[in-house]
């Protein structure tokens, strides 16, 4: 490559030989780009932002902006630069491309259809904000619609979802391409907005991909210089350049990203040939071409019917014709279906080649490009053995003991560190670092890049889902298989404090759709929850683990019963009450079980409850059965967060309805009321209660034992 | 100051008489340190180090390594650079310290120890981890506690929170100094380590802390290159020094940070005289001085009763005493406490002259001072004319609705944006950018500074919370006052689509203790909700409203009925079926009543439920006269949000238990079964069941009308 092509000025669109001839020089033989001339690329953007400014108009609501300010870099993108096929969208080693700034999706839309993806026609893209349900246009990309690789809208999560796109790749390419055997060699475009390059998770992500020397990823910045609330600087005025290049990257300048698309396929092509990732810094104009052009009034609302009709007269078209597309723009993208069909044959004539010279690897790379495990997986142990699991951690290694024997460490091979830890692509322990959120959404990338390739499994405490709890939403709305392995959950987490003991956060994850939050109480609960994990493979789950050891209740825990969610831990005959219990605090409510049959006479049946959202799935008999009728046999849940939904199960509840302390684990327990006795004398209260005042609750009666939310805090030494 | 001090090569410890004429040099008048000698320096960094050393063995867990580490910086910012009144750590004007590296906290409890802060006694001391219920010294440090400023724990938050800080100072400072009258002049301090800058919400706001330049704020990193996983490099490589500069901080490099006192004091000074905010990148050695030093063994756990010993006998120091600190060391800190007192003096005297000067202003300031609002404070526009109330946004200006009239930005005074927009530091409208969780970790910072001196609000889309959820928390922990407006809530933002609509939020915040979270109807119950977010004084609250207009029922809503959480919104003589409803749904659930009463005649009582906490502090005979007992009378609670928590107060939901949908507001509610002849029907159904099979329900038997929740996701297109 050309020493200091980023430092190239300004430049414009150059006559077609010129930029061949650029390009040539620049890329050599790598390059097969033959740019069409600058007059016709300046029809297809006129066409192409008319179409945008119509389809906003047409129910007055909207994002054109974005789309219009972006169309030079579509066309480089569509045209010129990624290898794709738009009649199978989902060959296995196509580049995959990423919008993170997912507002601008109508561009994503209408590159589509010109480029002659079957499902995205005339009709759809008109389907945009309309009544319609089944419309393929939705307002920001989803994963489910033919031609999108993840869903994006929450901002900052695009990246990092191209940076999990990235590795898997790297991993891939590690693991299984051989000397002039390549099977997997595909880049990961992801276009962003000032939006990602501001989102924390987005940062965090930029940094690993610079850490992980991703030179398989190319960040597009469409640096429009407008947010919402006017020019960016109002609110950012940092050196962006200077910082991406400090984080590891790449830096390339394009000065006129609104027309001069020779100059965007260049930077775009170099990042190739790059040896880091690439960050390309492209000045746009929002809305170009309308009266809103560069301002925040461009970014999401409709243009106005007269203003529309002036930006078609000023390109030459005719203010009449709406969502129309002539032959000739057509035409110009008509080579791409069989360019992609020529991409594929590629392929699979590569992956035939492969799989003669190395069958053994060969066999089990067709597994994995079919998403599946080996058939014998369940011999293994699965960090260790299944190459479909991606091990990470926030950097809790220590913690949370998900590390397995002789791990080798995704690392870019280059890597030398001060303590003499090292590893490689193929490597399949993941250090994310103190980046829980840029974990979660990085995931979501690896997950993304074909079903069942990769299941990554992330850690980190329960707590610090907090922090990841937005990626892992938008697993759940994809249907990402992924595993989250939740540590120091509850109370238990001791001395850390209130900080660290996660009191609300499975409030949120047993609320969410499609997730399974499971809290197993012991080793063979937990075999049950990774089954469950495992096999609900459009689904992730998360599984809250404690830090300190638990007792272990072989004669009663179940793997299956997981499954179910709930099932009977201990039965009763002629039972008094019955005590619903989860996780940690199983271990009280089985002491506290004994002290009632020992000292109060009392007959107590458990349940053991470990995942709610299974226990929904069940029968109505089944439940019943795990639950019994209330004719004056109370039902008490225990658990250490608060009573939430245990309504939907029990009459009372001793729960924490209140942030924690400051102590050792049992002290902690017991502070709040966790302990045999305690759990006791409470129950055999509600017993007599209920015993003297007979069975009738009324609404809005559920006891919480405990106490229940308070709200204010005193503290005494503020003033 | 002496160009280049960011580019001193590795000091070594001066002799004091250089060190002075140094120093003298570099900070000329404006500084009066006299420095102790290096000898001296080296004696107490040995018996703090023994004495961590000590307490972290104590219970066999903690965290040594990183307060040993840090020891010379502690002398530093304690004996010579901070401002501060051990004796009264919360007067006004003091310098605020933050650790946002909150697992050091023993360096902190020490450091307050050694210098007189009266309740931090030796016995306090060894409390830590220990199980003292009452201890003052928890595992991460708490605002609740003397000197503690804000509680950090969380990562990356810290630092967050000191950018808040420094933001009140400025804020106070640009509205009610004058020329030779320094009312507030107070530096923040903020110590982070590796975490704090690779946590997301760490770079979120050091870059708004560069753009405001907010030249009062000194960032020190701990630069000990290790975390949890081994050397930091394992997962970070990038050059950090260049990224802060890139992203507006002056820069300035200690290189011998755990013996040289006096080149990380004369670092720390210059930040005093920054024109932008500092960063202090000192090298330091986690544990220096034992067998873990330099390695991630060093941070979390004890190091050993033998290697206590030999670190003990290697500084010179006895073995066999424990918790140990000579009157030589209490006398090197024993002029803390009146230069302290001197301090508080200078200010109080500033403050006198100050009200003779100004008595309009400092009557205001008095009132700002004891965390007052004015007087009359009702008849105010509050955002506009209140300036307790600091009213920002994370870039949804146009879309949030808090921009009031005339309204002043926050900004450096500095700045031109390219689009014209300008502020001051007096301003009090601030633009976070696209950082939502900064947003919300910077206003704790606001709301810490000073009991209600500052009430910050903040607004972004309520699906964007879960970015910021793990700030509001800390927020609802340490019992700041907040009012987080959280817009464009439920389904009803429509076409933005599933990604944009927060179905399993609420459930969070209704869960998480001392938080209000408040949904009301219309702009009646909106009033109410506010009312009850500006009482709450030690609560923060979110407001959840919706984007689309909202039917008002003035002869139905009542401010005064959200104070209470839940009300009759329509009572109904021998009523069939109570609907209990929230926000948006009203108008569909008065439709419903409605069409029952007309085409079913069946009786339908009404109920608004804005917030449930506040209902669940009322008295139990005021919850039965809003919900009726059962005997026959269904209650079906109305919501388009997951049905969990419903169960406390009603038998069957109309509940949205499944992520949203790309479609405008009002087909995406009637997609999903929010309408009033749907929402009807379900209900007749309900009713009709009842009285055909009597009222028993047994447990477990919520009704989901609108289907329960569901786990998988079918998606054809991907493969």
């Amino acid at each position: 490559m050309a020493p200091g092509l980023e430092l190239l000025p300004k430049t414009t669109a150059l006559p077609t030989k010129a930029a061949n001839a650029i390009n040539n020089a620049v890329y050599g033989r790598d390059s097969d780009v033959k740019f069409e001339s600058a007059e016709k690329h300046q029809r297809v953007l006129n066409v192409f932002r008319a179409f945008i400014a119509d389809l906003v108009q047409q129910y007055g609501d909207g994002h054109p902006g974005a789309p219009m300010g972006m169309a030079a870099i579509g066309i480089a993108l569509w045209k010129y630069v990624m290898k794709y096929s738009p009649t199978n969208c989902n060959y296995f080693n196509r580049d995959r491309f990423v919008l993170s700034n997912g507002h601008a999706c109508l561009w994503q839309y209408l590159f589509m259809h010109l480029v002659g993806v079957k499902s995205m026609t005339l009709e759809q893209l008109k389907s945009y904000h309309s009544t319609d349900s089944s419309s393929l246009c939705p307002g920001h990309p989803e994963i489910e619609n033919e031609g999108v690789e993840v869903t994006t809208g929450p901002l900052g999560q695009g990246v990092a979802n191209a940076v999990g796109l990235a590795m898997a790749t790297k991993n891939l390419a590690a693991t299984y391409n051989k000397p002039g055997y390549e099977v997997v060699n595909n880049m990961t475009w992801c276009m962003v907005g000032d939006a990602c390059l501001q989102e924390g998770v987005g940062l965090e992500a930029l940094s690993l991909a610079g850490h992980w020397r991703l030179n398989n990823l190319c960040v597009i910045f469409d640096n429009n210089n407008v947010t919402c609330d006017g020019t960016a600087d109002v609110a950012n005025t940092e050196d962006i350049n200077t910082k991406m290049r400090a984080t590891g990257f790449k830096v390339i300048d394009v000065y006129d990203g609104d027309s001069d698309v020779v100059a965007i396929t260049n930077a775009l092509l170099a990042a190739r040939s790059s040896t880091k990732p690439t960050f390309i810094n492209i000045r746009t104009t929002i809305g170009v071409g309308s009266k809103q052009a560069g301002t925040a009034d461009a970014h999401g609302a409709a243009l106005g019917v007269d203003e529309v009709a002036k930006i078609k007269r000023a390109f030459g078209l005719n203010p009449e014709e709406h969502f129309h597309i002539p032959q000739d723009v057509y035409d110009f993208f008509s080579d791409l279906p069989s360019r992609g069909k020529t991409h594929e044959a590629e392929w699979h004539a590569a992956v035939a080649a492969y799989r003669e010279a190395e069958p053994v690897l060969a066999s089990e790379f067709d597994l994995r490009v079919a998403g599946k495990m080996p058939a014998d997986w369940t011999k293994y142990k699965l960090g260790q053995n299944v190459k479909n699991f991606l091990v990470g951690t926030a950097d809790l290694t220590p913690s949370v003991n998900v590390a397995y024997k002789n791990k080798v460490d995704f690392q870019s091979p280059d890597l030398k560190t001060a303590c003499g830890m090292s590893g490689n692509y193929a490597g399949r322990y993941i250090h994310y670092g103190i980046r829980e959120h840029a974990m979660c959404a990085i995931s979501n990338g690896l997950a993304a890049f074909n079903k069942g390739t990769f299941i990554p499994i992330t850690s980190t405490y329960l707590v610090f889902h907090l922090y990841a709890a937005a990626a892992v939403r938008m697993a759940a709305l994809q249907g990402l298989h992924q595993i989250h392995i939740a540590t120091h959950d509850s109370i238990g987490v001791g001395e850390n404090g209130p900080t660290h003991q996660p009191i609300a956060v499975p409030a949120l994850y047993r609320a969410m759709p499609n997730i399974l939050f499971i809290r197993p109480c012991d080793a063979e609960e937990t075999v049950g929850a990774y089954i469950a994990a495992i096999q609900h493979d459009t689904t992730p789950s998360v599984l809250a683990l404690s830090r300190q050891n638990l007792t272990q209740y072989p004669a009663h825990s179940s793997r299956e019963g997981v499954q179910k969610g709930a099932y009977v831990f201990v039965e009763e005959e002629n039972f008094d009450v019955t005590l619903l219990s989860v996780g940690s605090e199983m271990a009280y409510t089985m002491a506290a079980r004994e002290i009632l049959a020992a000292e109060h006479g009392i007959k107590a049946r458990v349940v053991s409850f470990p995942c709610a959202r299974l226990f929904e799935l069940q029968s109505r008999e089944y439940k019943h059965s795990v639950l019994k009728p209330r004719a004056g046999k109370p039902a008490v849940a225990i658990e250490a967060y608060p009573s939430v939904g245990w309504e939907r199960y029990a009459d009372a509840a001793i729960a924490q309805n209140q942030f924690g302390k400051s102590l050792p684990c049992k002290e902690v327990y017991e502070h709040f009321g966790f302990s045999g006795k305690i759990i006791a004398d409470k129950v055999k209260g509600l017993v007599d209660e209920v015993r003297r005042d007979g069975v009738e609750v009324l609404r809005g009666d559920f006891r919480d034992l405990n106490g229940g939310p308070s709200v204010g805090v005193e503290h005494p030494n503020v003033p």
